[in-house]
């Protein structure tokens, strides 16, 4: 891509800010400003709820950014990570209509981000966590859930709906079931757990779990006999690895019908892919190169691939899934978004394609794609 | 008013996020998000101050309060506050052409308040602090001159510029010079005590001192015999009151050229004003109710009479100031909104009209005010 038209672009930043009403004159004047919204300020006072009829609350969030797992660029900081929430923003407003506020914080102490967002809620109707590094994510992400708006972090949950969505269309085409599926995910951080969870149907009234899920982090196969995991990869060998194995990739893939990676370049051969049951089905998903080419996978017998990036079919892009999610939660003022609703947005993206091998998912121009998703979160409100 | 048509109007909130970007297609998503975006990110990583040329803070500032002093409201809370600070960056954008985005914080913590400040920062090119009460205001504002972008407390120093303006056409017209003019400040808060310091011209190198100023809190006139002053009234020590006199508002009126009301309805007579020197110079600021109505005090003798309303001549209004001190910190990249911006810029108003008794401020609709003060604000860094 032409670097040169990309930085002409970003030039003094990709959003602003626009009033919503005219400010032609003094009277106009006086009804936006002093006197006159004095009037919504004691309303607002005497029922801090009306801030969702009459603020920006109603339809707008924060996504906010400390910088420590940006795209695949790693604990950028702050200031770097922000053209990427100013992107984010970008496409809430395009394909959800939600208007979205962009902040990034200096600071990378959970309890301090806790703390900052408790301190900056009333001036959102949700938050939408982004590129917060795990394990500190699960932690953020689990103290803010009674904060009484809706607060997500799209790196793991608006991945695994996406995931998820994908792999009833990818099962469905090789003509097999959730709980006949053995599926491994290699990346144990904020997308794999929480795929994790998804496929575990780990508390989630409105799905089936597969038959077995092998977790596998940068050490190996996450198993009862490793020491010196986090509390996150421990509450996995609660449902995960039912045969306690151990060992590496290639000896988790032997006879597992799906690979769902969330991790690096190159790691999956094309051995690998052979050793996996029929109808081999790939997600590779790191980016910007993922854990085996699409091209390669199809050699070695893989039925259905999907990635991350745009340039191959397949792509697995949240942009299906967060947009929706807070248009539906703003919409119905959800005050907490559901496993329960993810599970329906993904069977709601999934319902949106006749599937074939090389098109698992919408594409995400595709109209009514943000309604379905968002129509699925009220419907569970 | 008309109430009903208020509350329509603020329906959903006054401000929306626009994309400066168009996203019609794959290329527009890979060059406002993911893959090119990635190419910004590095470069801000490798030089932290190119998220000023990349990204919103180029021409976005935080608009943050805590919802502690609100209008003539009060502490109202920070979801109440948000349509006030919505407002005003309506006002920003309308007269400024600044992006801003209004922040209420559930907290009215002073150091809390820093710290969240602080950790905001990276997000924004500057930070306008509202509605924050006395003396919390000059402690967080205090704080925050080192933050790398320029943080200013608008209560305290827009209304300061203003009424400085105001006040230079008003001697002006009474043929009375800031050397022998005394001032009587009525309301030692946020307001009151930086138009003393602007008086007083403290540690200011472009501005020339008032003969005496006498600053009355509610107990009376600030003076070495008082107890329990805070340190912020304690500093008015060593340049007001130079006489220590003691005593009420109607003691301190006598033989006074300027009475400047930052405080409340109805506290100043038509013998405070008879007992004035000549031409009674009457800044009655107290909103919505000023200290001594207009009509009353022209009755009384008074010279000149501003109020903070739009529905008498000569309002002082802060929107003459923040709008034009902003647009010039961000185009010159200011890193602090120094006491020599201010007076300059209070300069450049008071020169923009031709001044009569009824008119020693311009309309806040007059075409280049905002350029007028910015030029100053880049003169000075």
């Amino acid at each position: 891509m032409d670097a040169e038209k990309i930085f002409k672009k970003h030039l003094k930043g990709k959003l602003e800010i626009k009033s919503k009403i005219e400010l032609k004159g003094k009277e106009d004047l006086s009804i936006a400003y002093t006197p006159g919204v004095a009037e919504i300020c004691k309303a607002i006072a005497a029922n801090p709820d009306k801030s969702f009829d009459y603020t920006i609350r109603s339809n707008t969030i924060g996504i906010i950014s400390d910088g420590s797992a940006v795209l695949g660029l790693g604990n950028i900081g702050p200031e770097a990570a922000m053209p990427v929430m100013e992107g984010k923003a970008i496409l809430f407003k395009e394909f959800g209509g939600v208007d979205a506020i962009p902040i990034v914080l200096r600071t990378q102490d959970a309890q301090e981000i806790i703390k900052i967002i408790k301190a900056l809620a009333p001036s959102f109707g949700g938050i939408n966590l982004e590129d917060i590094s795990a394990p500190r994510c699960f932690e953020i992400n689990d103290a803010l859930q009674n904060l009484g708006i809706p607060v997500f972090h799209d790196d793991q949950f608006g991945t695994a709906i996406v995931v998820y969505a994908g792999l009833i269309n990818a099962l469905k085409l090789a003509n097999k079931s959730f709980k006949d599926t053995k599926v491994v995910i290699n990346g144990a951080g904020a997308a794999g757990i929480s795929i994790a969870k998804f496929l575990g149907c780990r508390g989630i009234s409105n799905c089936d779990p597969v038959k077995d899920i092998i977790v596998l982090d940068s050490k190996g196969i996450v198993s009862k006999n490793r020491t010196n995991l986090n509390k996150y990869k421990e509450e996995l060998l609660e449902y995960t690895n039912k045969e306690s194995i151990d060992g590496d990739l290639a000896k988790a893939l032997k006879e597992a019908d799906v690979f769902i990676g969330v991790s690096k370049a190159n790691l999956v051969s094309k051995a690998m892919v052979q050793s996996m049951a029929e109808k081999p089905i790939i997600f590779a998903l790191a980016n910007p190169i993922p854990e085996i080419m699409p091209g390669i996978a199809k050699e070695a017998g893989a039925f259905i691939v999907a990635t991350g990036r745009s340039d191959f079919p397949n792509q697995v892009n949240n942009v299906l899934a967060f947009p929706g999610i807070f248009k539906g939660a703003l919409e119905s003022r959800a005050k907490t978004i559901t496993m329960e609703m993810m599970v329906a947005s993904a069977k709601a993206i999934a319902s949106l394609v006749n599937p074939s091998p090389e098109r698992i998912l919408p594409e995400v121009f595709m109209d009514g794609l943000a309604e379905a998703v968002a129509s699925e979160v009220k419907r569970y409100v």
